[in-house]
């Protein structure tokens, strides 16, 4: 398919851009490749998001079927791409060809998740109380809440998920799933890729007579379009995965306008790791090489990249560094995404060593390909507790091991330690135990807690929650991986004594779609 | 009960406070009265939250049924109080003693509900994914999660419900249900009954051995005390009932923080009330008393009260129009909880008579006496459409009429709506399915529908919805009465492969609880 390097509005490529312009790069080459891609102008933001609220009147009210439909063809359409998406995704970033498989068919089968939740339909969480007429000194009104979608959606795409967390990825999935037209700011590090993924969603509306403007694709690379999309007044929501720095920028944005919005950015975080005595001491090796893996996973370009592992100082502690920094030294270098994140790796690794010890690391990288070096370093709590940008995520394949004196220095360590996205406990049935008071303190830290695994690895599942305290997220309340992430998208919205037929199917008597709803403070599915 | 005016932390009073001092006003009686009250300083704030994060690592560990008992004992503690509490909070408010009776109700029904909730159980959405360890390529994780709370929460009191929203009133028990310790800001309206009902709630914690920073009351007035109390880095949520203009100015400083923190401010809204031909003819004069009463009430101090109506002119509306104005001329005047409320009233009606008809009222009102006269204007919809202020809340008993030439200028006026708590139509059976693009209309504009009925009298249940699009509260997607209020302090948190005794009993696979759970997908209480 030859490319054209255009924004998509209305389900067309948009001519009329004119300005500044970019290209792909191939980080494994050092070279920029492909077409001129040229940035959306700020009238195309605006026709994007006119286009996107004239379709959400024709779309929020499309049954849950036909939205089911278009889901599961933006799937096909995508599958449909075939080896041509493969290939240019690994052009422009540098990930093996079997991994960007894995994460194809990770896209597809969130797409065809979301189509199930909705076609399942519960997610709108019905609930109703019925009337109670003769009841004093007032009657109980009729009173049947479910949600309704918010509106036109802006989604950023990601550059370490090129095709999961991007153009058809998590956050456009779910707002589709939700109700929502969706806007998707291309991370300018896959152009083509977005555009590839972009007009297959565009075929799959046409497919499924969706108005076109359920969907447009902005290009560009400029903060100023980014702020432009959230600040517009069409806006309702934004979903986002990226850095802290341009999370909390659109956060801001949005929080200033007139009408604020929510945001929804996942900015990653350290992971941290806590390895208890007993684990360190029964297999502390065993730790080490799947440390080694978790942290080196990607080229370590995974929000959930464990950068952190606390553990008490010991004989067995002292073995484990050793072990690691063996593991570390003999690590190959890996591709990263673009030039970018790997000056952001490279000042990250300064400043680690700058303020801890070196382990081992750094063999071979070639910058010209845009290559990183694997590092491990380590330090004491107390050190690490003195210098908060010790607890700082470096965005990469390095981890940073904290020694700590005994126990009551280990809690300092997790008691002061930012939200994070994860955290995780290794340890035996006995630490475990002992140590229950750390569960309920990384609680209160991080959205997911693995015991004996690593962070690395998400789940797309009910139970998931891909989600932490700031600056992990913006929001804490919710997710961005899993069938719940289709609630970001979504409000409230209670009926009061309407007659059936004037309520949405969902709420009515007979329960036409068979939901699970919680009637009289009870759930059934009657 | 001798008042001693001084702010409560740790469950004892503030002695140290002794900078600025205000004293309660009888609205009434046009005077002050009662012990001088200490505004709190920074430093009692920040004691106060430094106390509230100490108390919530024991707080969120407490079993069900010791909150619950705490809630109840509230409740209790609030009831005994007696008639000292109504009389009080009748002269700090000039509220009829039966509508304090009556808010006295709510408020610890309100309280014994969440104490139900939290007994129950399953508000905190426990979702369990079994294990697949045989899953190709990669073994599915056994992920379980389910709702935790969110940390301290400040609570500022409303001046309209003295009980119901303000020390112990809803924000205030759905976060310490939620197992959030509460920091209430006491609104300067009513000090007294703020000392004596934070006294019952000091009671109740020692009575259930709860710790002493689980609550605590700040007095002031200032709005250097709200900041202090929204931008303390142990301020974990905001509940706030008010104003646009300080609802807006707590979310712009949180939002503002290092950390953002969420803020359910519910800052009221003109709840348009959309009167259809159908119902104008048959029924017109009954809906213009039913108006008159549902403006009326409570001198117009309720977030719900209908500060707009909207129809289509012609014969009928003209003898609706006469009919309001008959009975707003007759209707008495009321007084207002407080000066500050009266002159942001007057300024209100001002505009009102500055833009548009004056139909009738302002009868008999005496100043001194902080009494407020009914008013009903109208206007047509050119002038509605052209004029945003009249589409802006004016806080007391007025209401604005506005006539449309035909249904095509109806449809503008409901589009050009800003976000409303409530939204009202009243028609047929026949009226509905006429207008059935009006309900889809107004779901994206407000939280509840109202079908021929009035908005004011918000039902305390599970499908309760009290809450709307900006400007009626910061966060659409919450609501702050009923049950699912709870959700709005709590954060979900996901164990990946804990082994069953270190997980939270809501999430073992016995289910000790007897939870309503979404294991692998179904809901079950097995």
């Amino acid at each position: 398919m030859e490319l054209h390097g255009r924004s998509i509005v209305g389900g067309a490529p948009v001519f009329e851009d004119g300005g500044e312009s970019f290209r792909a790069f191939d980080p494994s080459e050092g070279r920029e490749f492909g077409p001129e891609v040229f940035e959306a102008s700020r009238a195309t933001v605006a026709r994007a998001l006119e286009e996107a609220a004239h379709a959400f009147d024709v779309y929020r009210r499309k049954g849950a079927d036909e939205v089911a439909l278009f889901l599961e063809s933006i799937a096909r359409h995508v599958e449909a791409l075939g080896d041509e998406l493969v290939e240019l995704a690994r052009a422009e970033t540098a990930l093996p060809v079997e991994r960007l498989k894995g994460e194809r068919g990770r896209t597809t089968a969130q797409l065809r998740m979301f189509a199930e939740v909705v076609r399942e339909g519960s997610w709108v969480e019905a609930v109703i109380d019925r009337a109670a007429p003769e009841r004093k000194p007032l009657p109980k009104p009729d009173l049947r809440r479910m949600l309704v979608p918010l509106g036109p959606v802006a989604v950023f795409g990601a550059s370490n998920f090129p095709l999961a967390f991007s153009v058809a990825g998590g956050d456009t999935a779910s707002a589709l799933a939700a109700g929502c037209p969706v806007v998707v700011k291309g991370h300018p590090a896959h152009p083509g890729t977005s555009e590839l993924v972009a007009r297959a969603v565009v075929a799959a509306a046409e497919e499924s007579l969706m108005p076109a403007g359920v969907f447009s694709l902005l290009q560009g690379r400029s903060p100023e379009l980014s702020l432009a999309l959230v600040e517009h007044p069409r806006t309702k929501a934004v979903g986002f995965t990226g850095s802290l720095r341009v999370g909390r920028a659109l956060f801001d944005a949005a929080a200033q306008r007139p009408e604020p919005i929510p945001v929804y950015a996942e900015m990653g975080s350290v992971n941290p790791v806590f390895v208890l005595p007993g684990a360190l001491r029964e297999r502390g090796a065993e730790f080490a090489e799947g440390l080694r893996q978790s942290v080196t996973l990607g080229t370590g370009q995974f929000c959930t990249n464990p950068g952190l592992v606390v553990a008490v100082r010991g004989e067995t502690f002292e073995q484990f560094l050793d072990r690691t920094d063996e593991l570390f030294a003999a690590a190959p270098p890996g591709t990263m995404l673009n030039p970018g994140i790997l000056r952001g790796y490279g000042e990250g690794v300064e400043r680690l060593r700058r303020l801890a010890k070196l382990g081992a690391g750094g063999a071979g990288a070639d910058a010209s390909r845009t290559q990183a070096a694997a590092y491990v370093f380590s330090t004491d709590a107390e050190t690490f507790l003195d210098n908060h940008e010790l607890g700082e995520e470096v965005f990469g394949p390095s981890t940073l091991v904290v020694g700590c004196q005994g126990v009551e220095e280990l809690r300092r360590v997790a008691e002061g330690l930012e939200g994070a996205l994860t955290a995780t406990i290794h340890g035996t049935a006995e630490d475990l135990r002992e140590y229950a008071w750390l569960v309920r303190a990384l609680e209160q830290k991080a959205g997911r807690l693995v015991f004996n695994g690593f962070p690395t690895g998400v789940e797309v599942s009910a139970a998931m929650q891909h989600g932490g305290p700031y600056p992990a997220t913006t929001d804490a309340r919710t997710t961005s991986v899993g069938t719940a992430a289709i609630k970001r998208f979504a409000r409230p919205v209670c009926y009061q004594n309407f007659p059936q037929d004037a309520l949405p199917l969902e709420l009515r008597d007979d329960n036409p779609r068979g939901l699970w709803r919680l009637v009289d403070n009870r759930w059934t599915r009657d």
